[in-house]
């Protein structure tokens, strides 16, 4: 069982967090009798002032570790940026720990934790649920980004992954694309999976039967070549798909190197959809059609909970950030002929 | 003054520091006149063995800090690959330290090393001289990567930016450029100065004059919106370059952009060099002629640099690896049908 925090204090005594700490820190007007309350409130539930809002007065660590699986793929920068401004802002320094989703890895940075250099941190490369993290969310203040465990009461930001593969996919079949392409990763990400499950719900929505064989599951990361290789196979198929949605924009990216090799037009005889819109999606050419993450406000997002975390508030808050449909040039409708004598009835 | 290291006592020994280490450690086989010399240099010289050594030894803190000026350029991420893979087969970690080139925030996490969260640092956002950091460098193990104090005896590991430079301008001037621009950066970095000092050096020994409106100074960071205005700039003058001599990949990806804008194929009507051969280099079309900085290797070595110094050897190394021109499509003869009737009397 968790330890009661100063938000059940503050529900305890029917008052606000805010006035509870300034209860605590002796700072502040506050009456007799809301003093009282929170001492009472604080006596019923055995409360303990966190240690972390303790070492955060007392200016101990100051230090955020900050877990990606890599710096290589750019769609971790601006969510660095976006918690790094965040943090910073509140006197903290982040300490960025690659894990290249190794386990030991990870377990040696969350033992410098343990050892108290740092205070708290936020995560980006946990997808499983994974009973150590969940553990270590009842000892230290956590946040999960973009990954999450389903099961457990950890909070995290993302966006919604299945709706915004759905969207993908149904903005594909409204251009008129029936026979879809899907790149995905055989990695452990949650988004990774819930991208997949979005992809086949539009088809069963739309009726459009599923092809075994339009489904890539290319490799454990999501590089260029990857994508190369993955969009390379559903190209050569005898009926070959006319769109691709691929669960990154390096995999994207790849695809259009795939369509180039083999003289395929972008978009003119394949579609391209990607998903991050992370900064070269825009500076290719054809620019590319993708989802965008809010990736910025995700990471100031995540670094705002940690705070509230690392100040004694619960966790387990579930937040989830709009993404955005960016079209672009790397889609058209299908078949181009067809619509083009459409749009010239109008 | 410097402490004795590990290296002088090694000459003055007259053995290897190999064998000094054996003796300090005693660990290998070695003769007792040989120990006898060790320990009489030891005495002469009152060498005292590094505490990061020790610490080492005692397994009290095993972390790297790596400081990078920021993360969205993809040029850092196979320097930090490099720099993790050999720091973690030693049994380290690293942290990386974003810095935005800011010196409080740089201060804040040497702060963090004097604090033993750290045994040693490898420094890329350091480039002009600095006063703190050579000082830091008496005290503690450093190593810079790409950027370097040209006066002081810190290790460094780079390219010969200089000579780099003036290759790539040669190499368009042998094409048959004389109207070659500099886009460049108005940052501090010892590469940036030195490929500009290169590019001029260039122009003087091949007796191209030099035209003050050719160089454009861009902005502080090495950013895509950069380099389509600084390229935007050039090619908006009276008689405009017919090559661009970009500091960095990202800044000659915004000039392909600009001359997109303007209705310039590239490399029929202007040539475009970039430099680092960052991973997406080759991804885009034209694909793109650049310098290659050999990154993961760079990273690699400044880390094994700096793990002989927390060993106890001493720093001040100065390593320079080799560069290599790498032409794509982003650069063609001039004029193109002056080349091609050459070509043709052949």
């Amino acid at each position: 069982m968790r330890a009661p925090t100063i938000s059940q204090v503050a529900k305890e005594a029917g008052i606000s967090v805010a006035t509870v700490s300034r209860v605590m820190n002796q700072k502040g007007a506050v009456s007799p009798e809301t003093t009282q309350k929170v001492l009472q409130a604080i006596e019923r539930l055995g409360y303990q002032p966190n240690i972390w809002g303790r070492n955060l007065r007392r200016g101990e660590s100051q230090v955020v570790l900050v877990m990606v699986p890599n710096v290589t793929n750019p769609y971790y920068a601006p969510i660095i940026a976006g918690a790094e401004d965040t943090l910073s802002a509140a006197g903290y320094s982040i300490m960025l720990c690659i894990t290249n989703m190794d386990r030991a890895r990870r377990r040696h940075y969350v033992d410098l934790m343990r050892n108290r250099r740092a205070d708290g941190a936020i995560l980006m490369d946990i997808s499983v649920d994974d009973r150590d993290m969940v553990q270590l969310s009842e000892e230290y203040p956590l946040v999960q980004c973009c990954e999450y465990c389903e099961s457990a009461a950890i909070s995290h930001v993302s966006i919604d992954n299945f709706s915004a593969a759905r969207e993908a996919v149904s903005r594909l079949a409204a251009l008129g694309h029936t026979r879809i392409g899907y790149i995905g990763a055989k990695n452990s990400f949650i988004s990774t999976a819930l991208r997949h499950k979005g992809y086949r719900s539009a088809l069963e929505e739309l009726s459009i039967p599923l092809h075994p064989g339009y489904e890539d599951f290319a490799g454990r990361d999501y590089s260029f070549s990857t994508g190369v290789e993955a969009a390379g196979r559903l190209l050569e198929q005898k009926e070959r798909p006319t769109a691709l949605f691929c669960v990154s924009d390096v995999l994207a990216l790849g695809a259009l190197q795939a369509a180039r090799e083999r003289g395929l037009r972008v978009p003119e005889d394949l579609s391209v959809v990607g998903f991050d819109d992370v900064e070269y999606a825009s500076m290719f050419q054809p620019r590319l059609t993708t989802i965008r993450q809010p990736c910025y406000r995700m990471g100031a997002l995540a670094a705002s909970l940690l705070l509230r975390q690392m100040q004694g508030e619960a966790g387990g808050q579930a937040m989830f950030l709009p993404h955005e449909w960016v079209s672009r040039d790397s889609t058209a409708p299908w078949p181009l002929n067809h619509t083009f004598s459409v749009s010239n009835d109008l």
